[in-house]
């Protein structure tokens, strides 16, 4: 016969959870503990008892018993078996409180299923600053005084409006401003009132998949794809389908498949992080098949200033006029990544309901901040820095290329990328691990990134690194990339002695 | 015999809800339609036999009936009933998308669930400036030329690291400033790892209750309270269980009624919005009770700078070691609510965690901004700009409780009401509605706050008025005040013309 608290847990776990078994083990345990559903004094079936009448791994029984009798849940009687303390311990006494590096297991069991995820899911990466740092712009070359005597003049006795909190979705100079540019640079159409000013891009995809997304909806998102738009959509319960990339952007499903997304994220413009467009042919397919299974197409805009060569890429959204498209963009490339502002183009039906949301959500303000970034597009300061900018990215480009072809040979560059953006792509051979060079790397003072982390389906991944050529000068990237050199040469070498499968240094 | 439709929606109504049924029967057809489950051609029940077979109001169904017609998801064959249009419409056409106004039937069944809940929220007024504006500091007071220095002295040669992306929970010299400020203003026990600068409470709470709570798990709030907490915790998932306050604070329910809370939402030092201060011993009992539950104690210490006689109230979070307790605050009351910079005090064992989920879900930067802060603090202008408004606010109030006691009479203002912060409260007659004056009063160019939609619970409310006195200067609320008396006057005439139930004026 089982015993009581086989069947209070099998009842318990019998929920569907993506939570590892031992922690689900553990919580639940605890909690009926602490609720004296499972009594003081009461004798706790022996580990291979439960274990065969859970059917689960002795091994994880034994494990969580241990800790519950580390954390005093419990007291073991020698002989005679495990049982629940009469004198129950605090939850959190301030021994525990008081620790900087408790014991994983009760820290993740203090955490949210999502909590655990996304804490799983932070990059590691321990500066945000140096050569090959993907996605950061030079911000050495932006015009410091100039910003700086912005700010100041936006400082020079302002009104007490633009202290307060604001609302309505940012300064409307700054609006106006970036509507007008937006519809040149970009071919955005719109008009400042379908504009909100948010402080990145998260904020912006938080707002959208909050307000329109409901949790057990489904987002399609590109396969490699952007990790920190998984991110958010998975705190707001939003399951993501991966959707493979070819050389022509995102492989549009077929209508009919199901679940029928509410969300689809792109990266029409430079795809995310390998680098193509997405073809005329495939923008239009997906705008029909948008409008008419009732998705949203998020088009995220992150670099598209930044284009060397060829004709500049319209943005999506303005490819017809108000298709179900909400566009980002962001200031954090244009500009620096530190002023945390970016924006997103909402389609008129839902301006107002969102800018009424973003207000009660994130309570705005930094309206003089945003003075100071309207007075720099406005006075043409933004443009040309811009222009200045892509002169120089496309240089450190080159130069990488050429490296990168001198002294690695053919083949390792990525053949879709376009002559586009802050970073590029380099193939590794598949027996190359790219987390254990990225890793590497990082302890010899380079960041990069691995391509294998960008996929969300293991088995798709291909191994690469992202290299990011904007953040530094060329001097700097031609003495970093020896390093790199050096570091693929290594673990290439312990591949080989290991495994004694790499014979060939091109991927 | 039932129709397949009736069954498909009986299966699809079954799952619980708390959205409107009409809303919820537009959704579950509307999405039939379009996936082709009730096909193009064929004929709906009439609304009657519909209304019959869910057991719902025919209204309801006829309603809904008349918006697929308009949508076009329908047809209608005169004295035949009404059939599955067979040219599909697109969900989103152009014509739709381009409306700034479109029916709030179509755009309600666009957002989600909790979308629809954070628009109703969304509070009405139309600025954040100007008399009687509740929890806003008058902002003209600041040093807008020393900050604006510090700033610029920020700004000369900044390191690349100090304008890229960041993390670790903000500026080192930021975190130590405020450890020290904290743990001498606030008798905050805590050291500069523990803290995370964010941008503003609704992103600490928004952080915090993300990462220690999933959706179903329950948070106490105090009622009334803070409407922002209640927002970030719905659209968490999280549900708010309301705990009445009484002249000593939060009514500490006792230990064992269920559900435990995973969070206890309090404001301690000064009741948002009654203004009480939480009395010792239920201080002690609250931190006994999360120890032994397993609740998270939220601490906001919103404006406690602002006290104006009596001993200075300590901080909960330091009142023992390492209590459960995660204490929030905010420069938006003590510098300017445009900042948008507040913070989070952690305790140790969960800091490194949330420091990396901070950085994860909302990207981390503005450290010019933070340096500039941190100069403020450290160079003394911080306390003193406190101490200044501190004296002017407290002369503010004076002459605010002067005016009411004089014109209004004795027993309008709330006996709780330390004599503290931003704001004060004038209870009403229960018959004189507070939302209607607060409209009145609006359309007059006052802001102030009802203090019934501060209750969770409608039946709990109190008549009342949060009446702002930090905003502005002496003879602006002095003028302004007649207004006020104006309105009050007309809304209690047409309470007495109208229901005849007004017979005093004193509440």
């Amino acid at each position: 016969m089982r015993s009581f608290i086989s069947d209070l847990l099998l009842q318990q776990l019998a929920e569907p959870s993506s939570e590892a078994m031992y922690k689900r083990l553990y919580r639940h345990l605890t909690a009926s503990i602490r609720s004296a559903r499972i009594a003081p004094g009461q004798r706790l079936p022996s580990s291979r008892e439960l274990a065969e009448e859970l059917g689960i791994a002795r091994n994880t029984v034994v494990s969580v018993y241990h800790q519950l009798l580390c954390e005093g849940f419990t007291e073991s009687r020698v002989g005679n078996g495990t049982f629940v303390s009469e004198q129950q311990q605090d939850v959190y006494p301030a021994s525990v409180l008081e620790q900087t590096d408790y014991r994983p297991g009760w820290l993740s069991a203090q955490l949210s299923e999502r909590g655990n995820r996304i804490v799983e899911e932070a990059p590691a990466s321990p500066s945000e600053w140096g050569a090959f740092m993907p996605g950061v712009p030079d911000v050495e070359q932006f015009p410091h005084a100039t910003f700086s005597r912005l700010l100041r003049q936006a400082w020079r006795a302002p009104m007490p409006e633009m202290l307060s909190y604001s609302q309505g979705g940012g300064l409307k100079w700054l609006r106006e401003e970036l509507a007008a540019y937006l519809g040149i640079a970009r071919s955005v159409q719109c008009d400042p009132d379908q504009i909100i000013i948010t402080e990145g891009v998260h904020q912006a995809i938080d707002l959208v998949t909050r307000m329109l997304g409901s949790p057990q909806d489904v987002a399609w998102v590109e396969d490699p794809g952007y990790w920190g738009a998984r991110t958010i959509l998975a705190a707001n319960g939003i399951s993501t389908v991966p959707i493979p990339v070819d050389a022509h952007g995102m492989c549009i499903p077929p209508a009919a498949s199901e679940p029928t997304p509410k969300f689809i994220f792109v990266t029409p413009s430079h795809q995310y992080p390998l680098g193509m467009v997405m073809s005329l042919d495939r923008r239009r397919r997906l705008i029909r098949l948008a409008r008419h299974q009732g998705s949203w197409i998020i088009e995220d805009d992150y670099d598209s200033e930044f284009r060397f060569g060829g004709l500049p890429v319209p943005a999506l959204q303005g490819l017809e006029p108000n298709a179900p498209v909400i566009y980002m963009g962001t200031f954090s490339k244009t500009m620096y990544p530190g002023l945390r502002l970016s924006y997103v183009v909402l389609p008129k039906v839902l301006a107002s309901a969102l800018k009424a949301a973003h207000t009660t959500l994130y309570r705005e303000g930094r309206l003089l901040t945003q003075a100071a970034v309207a007075a720099f597009i406005s006075e043409g300061h933004y443009t040309s820095h811009i222009l200045r900018m892509r002169k120089a990215y496309a240089g450190r480009r080159r130069m990488l290329v050429s490296l990168i072809e001198r002294r690695l040979g053919p083949g390792w560059l990525t053949p879709e990328a376009d002559n586009a953006g802050l970073h590029l792509v380099v193939s590794l051979p598949e027996t190359l691990p790219d987390t254990r060079l990225v890793e590497l790397a990082r302890s010899r003072g380079i960041l990069t990134r691995s391509l294998s982390r960008y996929y969300h389906q293991a088995g798709a991944a291909r191994q690469g690194l992202l290299l990011g050529y904007a953040c530094v000068p060329e001097h700097q990237i031609i003495q970093q990339f020896e390093v790199l050199l050096d570091c693929i040469a290594q673990v290439m070498q312990d591949g080989a002695s290991g495994a004694g499968r790499v014979t060939s240094a091109s991927p």
